[in-house]
C-alpha cells in the first residue's frame, strides 16, 4: 500500500515474527512512505513461509518509490543468526537455520540486508525515534507472551555478533526457580511475561471474570480494582523485571529502561512497583539511576526498527538523525 | 625500582587497592620496566592515602626511562567516577569522591591520565597479553575477597561511562536471596565470594585444620579430599558464577569467561561443577558456547590493565598489539 511519495533514500523493512509477516519503505525520517501485510504461514514448510515473505516483498517492489531503496532490513522473531545470516524462529518450525538473507537478497536485487533479532529492532527504533532517544545507554524491552529486548551502548546499537544481543528475558534472576521452556530455571520470561502474570493469579485463586479469558490484561483489570491476587502476580512480575534491569545496569552501565510490548499497557499497576523494586536491586551508584519509561512506538516499531538497525549497520548517510551521539 | 632499559613510548600504571598502591612503567609490549610499591594507609585521610601514591609515581618518576611515559593509567578499586575523575574505594574510607585524576595529573606534569575500576583494568590485561586475546567478546572476572570484572565487546574495552561496567559481583540471581552489603539480595558476591564459601561451609559443619584459618583455600582442600560440605559449598558458588555469566552471554553475547582472584586457585573444584552449571543456565544457541578459562596474569594484572585501558582509550598508535581485532 503507497502511503505517500517519498525524497531521499529508503531502506526497505521486514518484520518478521509467529503471526505475521509486515513489510514497509522507510525513509531518512523514520516515516513509513509504503506498507504491506501477509499472515505468517506458520505451520508451513520453510518455502510456504519464504512464499509469504515474497509476496510482501512484491508489493514493496511494485511501489513508484522502489527504486529509491538502497537496502533492506530484516528484523525476525528469534533465535537469529546474523553472522550466517539465517533464522530459526521458535513459532515458525519449518524455518530452522534458514538461510533467510541470502533469500531476500536474491529477490531484491542484490540489494544490501542486513538481519537481527527483533528485540535489538525495537530497540533501534525507540532509540532513534522513541522513549530511548537522546539516550547514550539503554535497555529497551518488550514484554508480551515473551520477554525480548535489546541494547544501545556508547550511543551505538549492540546487535552482538549473532544479533540476539540484549536477550532479558532468558537470563536468570532466580537460581534455583522453575523450569523454563529454554531449558534454564528462573528466567526473566518465566516470572513476567503475560501468560506467567496470568497462570499466577489463576494458581492463586484469582478467576477472570465471566465469559472473558484468563489474560494479563484480565489480571490488570483485577489489580486496578485492588484485588490482591493480580496485584501481587505483577508485583511480582515487576520484581523480575526490575532484577533483569539492574544486572543489565550493573553490567553494563544503561540509564534507561524502556518498556512495551502488551504487558506494559498495564501501566503503573507494573510501572509503580517495578521502579520500587529496581531501587532495592540497583544499588551501586553507576547503576542506580535509571529511568524506567513506556515504550512511544507502536506495532510500526519492529519495521522502523529493522530499517534504523540497517542503517546503522551499513552506515547509510543520509539516516544521520541515527548518529551515535557519543 | 627500574628493572630493564626501554625504547619506545611508555604508561606510567598505577593499580589502587584496599592493602597496597602499586606502580610500574609499561611498555607497549606489556612488559614492566619499572615498578614501585606503597602499603594503602586505609585508615588515613584523603590527603594521606594520596601521599602515598605521590610516592610511588615519585619512585617512578626518577626512574631514567620517566621521559618515555605518555600516559597514566590508574586502575582503582570501585566504585570509580570516571566521568568526573573521582574515586570512592570502599575499602579507602578517606577517599570519597576524592579527585583522584586531576591530582595526578597535577603530579605528572599535566600528562593524560584515564581512570577506570580495577576490574575493567584486569580485563583490559588478559585481553591484551592474558586468556582472553584473540577473543573480541569476553568477560573476565575476579573471584577472591569480593567478585569483579569486566567486558570486552566487539574486540574493544567497555569501561562503560563511569568506568565500573561488568561488575558482575553485584547482580543478584537470586531474586530473594540473602541480603548483600550492597543492599540488594541473592549478589553473585554474596554466594560465590571466598569468605561466603568459607562462611557456608562453616555454617554447615565444616572445620579448618586444627591451627588453620577458614579460609576458601582451606574448603578448596578439604573439598579435594572428598568432604561433602566443602564440595557442596564449591559447588554453590560455582552456580551462582555460572548464572551470572549465562546472564552476561545472553545479555551481550560473550565467547569466554575468564576467571581469576584467590578462590580461581581451587581449580577443578571450581571449574568443573561451573562448567557443569553454565550448561544449564546458558541455554540459547547464541550463548550456549562459552569458553570457561582460569585467568593468565597474576598479580601484575592489575598494572598492565591499566596500562592497557589508557592506551585503548588515548588510542595511542605504539600500542597496535592491543588494536581491536573485529
Amino acid at each position: 500500500m503507497h502511503l505517500h511519495g517519498a525524497t531521499g533514500p529508503l531502506v526497505a523493512a521486514l518484520d518478521i515474527g509467529g503471526t505475521k509477516i509486515a513489510g514497509a519503505l522507510v525513509d531518512a525520517e523514520g516515516r513509513l512512505t509504503a506498507r504491506s501485510l501477509r499472515p505468517t504461514p506458520a505451520g508451513g514448510d520453510g518455502e510456504t513461509v519464504l512464499h509469504a515473505v515474497a509476496e510482501v516483498l512484491g508489493e514493496l517492489r511494485a511501489d513508484p518509490d522502489w527504486p529509491a531503496v538502497v537496502a533492506v532490513g530484516i528484523g525476525s522473531a528469534g533465535p537469529v543468526d546474523a553472522a550466517h545470516g539465517t533464522v530459526s524462529p521458535v513459532n515458525v518450525p519449518g524455518w530452522r537455520e534458514f538461510p533467510l538473507v541470502a533469500r531476500v537478497s536474491e529477490a531484491v536485487g542484490g540489494l544490501p540486508v542486513v538481519l537481527t533479532g527483533d528485540g535489538v529492532a525495537m530497540t533501534a527504533a525507540e532509540h532513534w525515534q522513541g522513549a530511548a532517544r537522546g539516550y547514550d545507554n539503554a535497555l529497551c524491552m518488550v514484554v508480551s507472551t515473551g520477554v525480548g529486548g535489546g541494547l544501545v551502548l556508547g550511543g551505538a546499537l549492540l546487535p552482538g555478533p549473532t544479533g540476539n544481543a540484549g536477550h532479558i528475558g532468558h537470563i536468570s534472576v532466580d537460581l534455583d526457580g522453575d523450569p523454563c521452556p529454554c531449558g534454564s530455571r528462573g528466567c526473566v520470561e518465566r516470572i513476567a511475561s503475560g501468560p506467567n502474570i496470568a497462570r499466577r493469579a489463576l494458581d492463586r485463586g484469582w478467576l477472570p471474570p465471566a465469559g472473558t479469558e484468563p489474560t494479563a490484561a484480565a489480571v490488570a483489570a483485577a489489580a486496578r480494582s485492588g484485588h490482591p491476587v493480580a496485584l501481587a502476580s505483577f508485583d511480582r512480575a515487576a520484581q523480575a523485571l526490575a532484577a533483569g534491569i539492574a544486572a543489565t545496569a550493573t553490567l553494563v552501565e544503561i540509564h534507561v529502561a524502556v518498556i512495551g510490548g502488551g504487558v506494559a499497557g498495564a501501566g503503573p499497576i507494573l510501572f509503580a512497583p517495578l521502579r520500587d523494586h529496581l531501587a532495592r536491586y540497583a544499588t551501586l551508584s553507576f547503576a542506580s539511576s535509571v529511568d524506567v519509561l513506556p515504550a512511544k512506538l507502536g506495532t510500526d516499531a519492529g519495521l522502523v526498527g529493522a530499517a534504523a538497525a540497517a542503517a546503522q549497520a551499513l552506515k547509510l548517510p543520509e539516516f544521520t538523525a541515527y548518529a551515535p551521539t557519543a
